[in-house]
């Protein structure tokens, strides 16, 4: 018998679109071409939670009130692979930013085929993405897009400029991780909202798009938080990549910014940053009172995840709002 | 005085649209953002002849047999725009897949800012330039600009795949040039002709598109010939790049196809390859008919030259076909 998780019970609502997408995907990247298929093939492995294209695809259900995805039309699936495709090109280059060897327990592609052909893959990707997002109708999603992959750029280069930064403040780590990760989130609730009610009611309500958008806003800044704290409380074996690299690399995130508050703390805090990941995160259990700076940003996690919850009453009731509002819950439970 | 080049002529008739284009480029691009606007105005420093718009314009104008730039619309320059950004994309991700420290004498993004920053800048300049591109009106254009940038990667990496590969072709050679280099080329040219021709005329005539995209795919054939059998005995001066790079990454190019028909030959090229480039260079130019390789390569670049040339006589004459003429030309003689 298969164990259903919760987080299935929630997913199965969009099963349908969520198996065609998969099953379309590798033929839209790379119809027939010997060179380019296996390495398409190779990055169809990496496959998560694909958490984006399942809140495109409740999104598109919740904006029209429907109770299955029976009526989500051709563009709301064409909307979630860009917005797939768009996150496994920022995957690919992930994985030459941090020299990564593994991803989901297999072979990241700069570890089997080098940097250059990791870096053109990304690109690859990201083109045919954006190919993709110009068929659709109405060029205002494809430059939403665009922009999106923008901004997203825009913040992991912020963020990597202000390493060691210890002038940085929550404000600016706000602003960062709502650049770099919750503006996909918001992009693929909003575009979602916004192709099936245009092909269900030929118009959009924009209440119901900006209600998705921020939804999507505040569940994808509470996620980035969750990432944070588990790269310094995480089970290393459930989350499945290294951990303390923030600590190694500089990046001071919000439990980070918590311990910054305390003078005696900031100091010994400095010295900590740039250390090995396994010194760093032995001494950052053992010297720094862990378990409050976790609690904090937590807190914030929540309130963030509280208001996605309390946007989502902008949209007519039904099975996939009650979805978004128990997926959102996911986010504070996730260990992995 | 000032000493007027021949390559100069050709493109002053287009001085003014170019003026405009970098005078916008950079508020395009980081329109008063603290962080990334110091980026985007070094990237600035790595503007060469730009090639790629010169052909944009004067493409627009021989497409309607125009007699100045005057008559131009904003759309032309847009596309120029694009086409300018998507290969300065290239560039900056070019110089960390070579781990290149200089280009045109200015440090690279890669070895002031890291690797990471010049990924994801080039990420950041891709996004911006499709969403500038689906701005323009008409989406066949973005999605001809997506598809170009796709093919481009497809051909770089086939390319890397096929190092050190001695059953490699001429036939495979010549279909990864067109994909890596002379497609851009080929954008170039026919959107400029598209959108000069919609806004003077309403309309395109597919005919004059045709030979637009012909002559562009041609000279960048040519020009990545030229290219290749620069980097086996340019002068490393003049160039401004370390030369015999592809004989220590195995990059079988055509004048090394030329010497691998000869079965001695061939045994000596394969000990060769992936020497170092000073060691590579010596013995290539002692120990091989070096010159009658080149001589080779360029007679089939000046084939290619001439065919672009050919194809002009589709287009109505004035001084933007006669610059198109004579800048095709130029291809064969340069030495940098």
């Amino acid at each position: 018998m298969i164990k259903t998780t919760p987080l299935h019970d929630v997913t199965s609502l969009v099963q349908a679109p969520l198996d065609r997408l998969n099953r379309e995907l590798l033929d839209d990247l790379a119809p027939g071409h010997p060179e380019m298929r296996p390495l398409i093939e190779h990055v169809g492995g990496f496959r998560g939670k694909q958490l984006r294209p399942v809140l495109t695809f409740l999104s598109g259900m919740a904006a029209t009130g429907a109770d299955t995805s029976g009526g989500l039309g051709d563009d709301v699936v064409t909307v979630a692979k860009v917005v797939e495709l768009l996150h496994t090109a920022t995957l690919v280059h992930d994985d030459v930013l941090d020299s990564a060897s593994v991803r989901r327990r297999i072979e990241t592609i700069n570890h089997l085929n080098g940097v250059e052909t990791a870096v053109l893959l990304g690109d690859y990707i990201y083109a045919k993405a954006f190919h993709m997002a110009v068929q659709l109708p109405d060029p205002a999603a494809a430059r939403w897009l665009a922009e999106t992959v923008r901004v997203i750029c825009q913040g992991e280069i912020t963020q990597i400029l202000h390493r060691f930064d210890y002038q940085w403040s929550e404000a600016r780590y706000f602003t960062v991780i709502a650049e770099k990760t919750a503006s996909l989130y918001a992009a693929a609730c909003r575009l979602g909202g916004f192709y099936s009610s245009r092909s269900a009611e030929g118009t959009a309500n924009e209440g119901r798009l900006r209600a998705l958008e921020e939804y999507g806003l505040e569940l994808g800044i509470a996620f980035q938080i969750v990432d944070d704290c588990l790269d310094l409380d995480g089970d290393e074996k459930l989350v499945g990549k290294s951990l303390g690299t923030d600590l190694t690399t500089g990046k001071i995130t919000l439990p980070m910014l918590y311990l910054l508050r305390d003078e005696g703390q900031a100091q010994k805090l400095k010295d900590l940053l740039g250390t090995s990941e396994a010194e760093g995160l032995r001494r950052l259990k053992s010297e720094f009172p862990l378990e409050h700076a976790i609690a904090y940003a937590m807190e914030e996690a929540q309130r963030r995840i509280a208001k996605a919850q309390a946007s989502l009453s902008q949209l007519p009731p039904g099975p996939a709002r009650d979805a978004l509002h128990q997926l959102a819950g996911f986010v504070l439970d996730r260990r992995v």
